[in-house]
């Protein structure tokens, strides 16, 4: 998390040179070109304590989604705010086969645990560091005490209260251990030198497919992901939003901004029409028409569970996170 | 088709002016470049008798591929031949995740019978004019005279000689005059002018939803099409095949040539390990080991039936096409 | 359309005994049993003057749903309450991956326009009677003259008033006629009898796949068409809409009634959170609640745009349709 | 591992009662019926020393892919030996729709790790048991002393020769410690008794979410996950093949001999047309083609590399494995 501390270099030296150079190299294009999104390309953006988002490439830009709306010859873009019009339209009537026509590449580090929430968003392409192959990095998710809260009462998937400070510590405790002996034990079961010779010549090395299955579910991967703008929103809809567990949370955060220097005119439809939108079912309507006419409804009236009942008052006056 | 004698322009001088413009302009960009996809980006290449394709968008280059099989930082370029033996070995073992690192976005002018194929390639995004919302141009697809063939009688789905000259008359004649009077009805159904106002104002303009149902399936249609990369070489696995339909075939073959100058390595790696490859069946594959080492086996000793020796034949000792 | 005048039959006498054997046929399975899907299995529901659409197959009940989301090993049944509740509150909140454990499977005949816009509905599966194989049969769709209505001038997508007698006698007339005679020829071209022989043994016979594209977009159709519960409802939530071309609309109303004879809990969590749910964006809210608390606020004051405000309006105060 | 020493009980008690409870439950059905589906139906099949794969509901039979080919109106079965010959021809030419039109779902007990590669399979419905929500079960897989191997020196992702005997029981000494001692965290971190009360009631218990990221990728999952027949079928051609981890390929074997209890005749040309068949790159062919001739072409002028050479070689005389 940015600003909590001092955080571990996500980077090294020679990976911050090639991003550098990667920066430094440009090229004429005919392609349409989104500077805002040019700005960011390729900057890793930190996120948690090792982990990192960085835009790696795209295609299209709002033009894009206003030329495949109208099926058009040119660039699509007539006025400006007549593209913001259409764009809101769009979104609002939920068309959402223009927003496929623009492209987003990530680069990304992360937890295996937030991994594996992420990639149950099947319409997007991933490729993901192998550990049959490849040899992890020493690197494990370990929260802020301030992160660490106690199991919430009223959501089986929240977070309540935070933890005192000396439960915190000894929970703090028992995470970085385990996660170090376990990736110490999974050196030990590898006994590989960098080079690929024996760490130890007297002993033989365990396959990396095996080996890795000692390490914890925060230990951090890597992947290249990318899917069309419609499937980025679905999935910021659903991970920025303040039910995601607040470990992807944070990614989606970094992500909607570069959503927003990318194609600003989608990312202030998607905050107003879906993001921030509220939906009432048909007897919430109800309920909503008969007090907009000064009819008061309570909840043995309302056709509503108590369940819905609650919902629904917390949609009309929603309390501040 | 090209060079097949004269046709009709695809595009009004307008449109053509907006294509000029956009080649015109360019911009620097951070991104990766195809050198070859920007030569040809916007063209539209003529397809059939009024239809074309043109490349309007890309993400990616064959180093994208390269980059998300690495899972590397920097743009994924050592050496070009290890870039490419790697882009071979990915095809080769149907490795397919990198290749969809790479997006490309095409404009399509095309009969409606062709389109009706072409979208069962269900992973892809499309934007189609709508013919709810908008009147559709007098434009229909008529075979040239040596492309009406009679029904194959060995394959249902092929076409076997060309028809006599005078029996090719007659029916480009039907194909012709069907066409053009059913869409003058449509114009008279419509009766509309292309300011909205009524054509003949005494009489009243049936909704475009309905008018549409009148015209015939060779009416031109067009829209924006987007795939990554490894969708696109599906589609064209099995659209430039010669069992596909010519009239797709040449779409499919014009956005192979377009895959060739955007992807040279894919484009190659394709060829050879997908296109141009051939499979044996296990049965086939004891046929073909006993003959390599002398043995002759006959059909009524091959276990295949006798469509299944017909095709290890063709797959051994291909006849020309 | 069911109860407007005679209609043809869809089927032909062997096709009607081979769907009652089916329905003769009970065999004992453990497999989860839905009573009401059994009861409509295989029946064909007459749709438009030739179509229909008959549930073949499914997979799963209400409690598989349930089952999938508790991620249980009995059939997920404690008490029906209990079920249809938490069936509403996975509806609500869009956790639409148990309702994928559902999939059904539907036989279609349908006009070619109307199967263009269904098709456009890519997570499903799709076998479709070849016409470069097969020879289609001799029906078209000609609409109802109440079906027959002017452009409307709000909506350019959408239907105005219905035309007048003699114009609509005009225009039947064309469809007809032009429907008729490009039929005739599409056989005149083909030259063949149901029995492959030349109808005319001195006349060439044109190849399917291009006698066919001589035909109009109201021929019919027809294929086997699957699709899990979610997908099927995401069908459903776009084509039962009142925004839907009628003639799509007929079908999906047919099927609405069959997921609610198949999944009655989902089918009414789907009616009340879906697809009679209402949905306000941001500044609409802004809007509602404040009216909530008394105050008024016009348009001016509204941060709205015209459009926006007239469907915010239209949310709350629904006209009848 | 079936056969391999004493293996806990994947199941409780009550789990098993349900299952003979939905074993002995035989309801009519008019839908088609596999028999050899039925007599596996809801039967776990044990699966590494925790796991299991059960087959929980299906729909359609190999009639139910010819009669999609087809498009026919009823069950599709003439004769039996005309539809496994089309159902060949449909294997062989990669007509990948009508297999589409039968579904399966499992229930599956497995380690985190083969749940990662698992659901690399995008086109599949899943419910995972949510850690978040639930605690998870103290099962870790900790495999036989025979499957731990030494990391293959010619194949980055494969294993070599079983470790010696006091290496492995070194190793799996760390496997158990470290799972054990991650779980007993886990519990102390939850603070959490069955029936949700603090097991030491001074003690604050930390959110679930978090508490899991201690969990060691060789815990146990489960999860139900349905897919057409199609996207089985990829499934178990990447990972019932001799080149998928071990511990994925116990799952796909079990699978595989499901489906050929439930479609036979698909099952049959699966293996014949696609997992046992064998592919040719166009450079391949020219070699192979020369040969047949009695043309002997060796590495030097066969243009292929060393690794498509030697790769040329095992497809024309496989090594037993």
């Amino acid at each position: 998390m940015v600003g909590r501390g001092v955080r571990a270099m996500a980077l090294t030296p020679s990976q911050t040179a090639e991003i550098t150079q990667q920066r430094d190299d440009q090229i004429l294009t005919r392609r349409p070109v989104s500077f805002g999104a040019e700005e960011l390309l390729f900057v890793p953006h930190e996120v948690l304590d090792h982990g990192f988002v960085r835009m790696v490439d795209y295609m299209g830009t709002d033009a894009a989604v206003v030329q495949a709306a109208r099926v058009s010859y040119g660039r699509g873009t007539r006025r400006a705010s007549d593209d913001a019009a259409l764009i809101r339209y769009l979104m609002r009537h939920r068309h959402s086969t223009p927003f496929e026509m623009c492209t987003a590449k990530f680069h990304v580090k992360l937890p295996v645990f937030v991994a594996r929430q992420w990639i149950r968003h099947r319409t997007a392409s991933v490729n993901e560091i192998s550990a049959r192959y490849s040899i992890l990095d020493k690197e494990f998710y370990i929260p802020e005490p301030e992160d660490l809260a106690v199991q919430s009462t009223v959501n089986r998937q929240g977070r309540g209260d935070v933890l005192d400070t000396s439960r915190a510590a000894e929970i703090l405790c028992w995470l970085r251990d385990d996660a170090e002996r376990n990736y110490t034990h999974y050196e030990d079961m590898l006994n590989e030198n960098p080079d690929g010779t024996r760490r130890d010549p007297n002993q033989q090395g365990l396959t990396r497919e095996l080996a890795r299955i000692n390490l914890t579910l925060n230990t951090y991967t890597q992947w290249y992901w990318s899917a069309n703008l419609h499937n980025v929103l679905g999935f910021l809809a659903l991970r920025a939003d303040s039910h995601a567990q607040m470990e992807i949370r944070v990614y989606a955060d970094v992500m909607l901004k570069m959503i927003a220097a990318w194609v600003p005119h989608t990312h202030s439809a998607f905050l107003e029409h879906r993001l921030q939108a509220v939906t009432f079912s048909a007897t919430m309507m109800k309920v909503l028409r008969a007090r907009l006419q000064g009819e008061m409804i309570d909840f043995a009236d309302s056709g509503l569970s108590l369940r819905e009942w609650t919902e629904l008052q917390e949609k009309l006056h929603p309390t501040a996170e």
